[in-house]
């Protein structure tokens, strides 16, 4: 179960019923999306998305079973891109547990990630949802479409820039979380200025989150240094520290070694080291402190509740994170 | 252009509509997307599910913009799963031209599927349609898909029957036919008996439909002549003209063909040979036959109208279509 939230039970008791209800959900005939689903659900990952529509949705109006149904509409949306995304970086993880276009095949994830996309549907057409809202999910989905093919397309350019990491990583990240304080907030209806502000914190704290992840591939734990940032760089998705080193990287040294057909464990090493000489991962780790102080900003502009505190933790705490 | 409409021209101008809607709709900053999935569009197949919805709406009051929207939408549906589809079976061949899979590969074909999809959900949110119409169109995903993953799972099965050849054609196309006549009526406003009997008239057609396009598969002209059947087996699916004549086979000889590791053209030239000794694909049409009649019956039960006669001439046409 998440992490993130362990220190406020009211937001955990939510979240715990926001996982029952995902597990009724993908019940069907078919035996194996089942099987194959449930792994993720209860592997859990982060819960964010869930936790931020609960968390903005407390500002407000909070129907309990109304908001969870659209929490875990907001997770399985999320779940169908994983599925997906494996199938296209071929993973053979996901939550700790064999992907399940490892472990049943391309063929079944492409169904299953579909599968999932028709419950929320199902789902989201089961309450009298705010018509903008259906609006919103519907247009961040096509986001988080063309945020990923935008990665898709950049991969192995080694004139990846800081604008361009921007568009992919606010489509197939910020999008979403800025998706789940928005809604929450609408949904218990917010008014408009706070609505708009949820969209821009969420928005804040997703670039972040997502700088955060890239440049922990660089960083590590002593086991698995560069493991990520390897598997990474053989895929040819450059991240931004990896961009920053080209950067400063005047001899263009990076550059030739990217440029060969195929990276060695050497190469790999001589990548990261070079990644460090020249502050990479620092200067990235600068831009997601950016972000989270944009959203610390906008935070301040909330109403005063006990909950204002509880989004300026989170997003310290996962500007913070080591995993 | 639609064959199937070309005496209707009031239908054929919706449908020209239609398609204009559905142009626009996929246009994005991804200029691939674009240009991937126009000439699935410009070469049009036979716009049968938006032509249904378009017909039943007729029974009621047709507002132009909402429902060509909304036939719009259930065309790119279709189109979603057959980029998907393509992936599964990795067909070159779509509509004609290569198909997304084949000219741009697996990973971009599963994106351009989920984008057809948000976008689907995007039009959906355009216009307040009845929240019950909305529920109906999530179910019938859920079901396409569960009727795909059926069929990918019985691959390959010598004890495939009638019973699951109905579940499969039942969830992969019938479901769709039947949600399209559903839809037009009930968004027209059509009282609840008569949206119930479009529902059962679309399910019949539809059967009857993928039934007669199975068939085909072991019929063509003489250049085609089971070319279709041939990568249908290659594949493992075994449909109904190939579960009728094992039925008829006591000496199970299709069965041992089939048991084969590798089918080369001599083992499919048997197959379609024992096939129509059997005469599998006669006994299909049959089924295909009582389908539409039981269509016929339920046309019998609409309301008098210069379109009632317009659904029964189609459903027969589809019936008695050579392509």
């Amino acid at each position: 179960m998440s992490k993130i939230f362990k220190n406020y039970p009211e937001i955990m008791d939510e979240l715990e019923d926001v996982k029952k209800i995902m597990k009724k959900s993908i019940r069907s005939s078919e035996k194996y999306f089942d099987e194959a689903i449930s792994p993720m659900i209860n592997n859990g990952g982060k819960l964010l998305r869930p936790g931020f529509l609960v968390l903005s949705g407390k500002f407000g109006d909070y129907e309990k079973d109304r908001f969870n149904n659209l929490a875990a509409v907001i997770e399985l949306l999320h779940m169908a891109t994983l599925v997906h995304d494996d199938i296209i970086d071929e993973s053979n993880l996901r939550r700790n547990t064999e992907s399940i276009q490892s472990k049943y095949g391309k063929e079944y994830a492409v169904y299953t990630g579909d599968y999932l996309f028709s419950q929320c549907l199902i789902m989201l057409s089961e309450y009298d949802y705010d018509r903008e809202n259906l609006k919103n999910i519907s247009k961040v989905i096509s986001k988080i479409c063309l945020g990923e093919i935008k990665q898709f397309n950049f991969r192995y350019a080694t004139n990846m820039n800081f604008r361009k990491y921007v568009r992919v990583a606010s489509g197939k990240t910020a999008a979403l979380f800025s998706l789940s304080l928005f809604v929450g907030a609408k949904e218990s209806k917010c008014e408009e200025s706070i609505t708009k502000t949820f969209a821009k914190i969420g928005y804040n704290i997703g670039m972040a989150f997502q700088i955060i992840d890239d440049l922990l591939d660089y960083k590590g734990d002593n086991k698995s240094l560069g493991k990520e940032a390897q598997r990474d760089l053989i895929k040819g998705y450059y991240t931004l520290p990896l961009i920053f080193a080209i950067n400063e990287d005047k001899n263009d040294g990076i550059k030739s070694i990217l440029n060969k057909d195929m990276l060695d464990n050497n190469d790999i090493e001589k990548i990261i080291k070079l990644v460090n000489k020249y502050e990479g991962v620092k200067k990235a780790r600068n831009v997601a402190k950016k972000y989270t102080f944009r959203a610390y900003d906008n935070i301040e502009k909330l109403p005063e509740c006990k909950w204002k505190n509880v989004i300026k933790e989170i997003a310290k705490g996962l500007l913070e994170r080591k995993y």
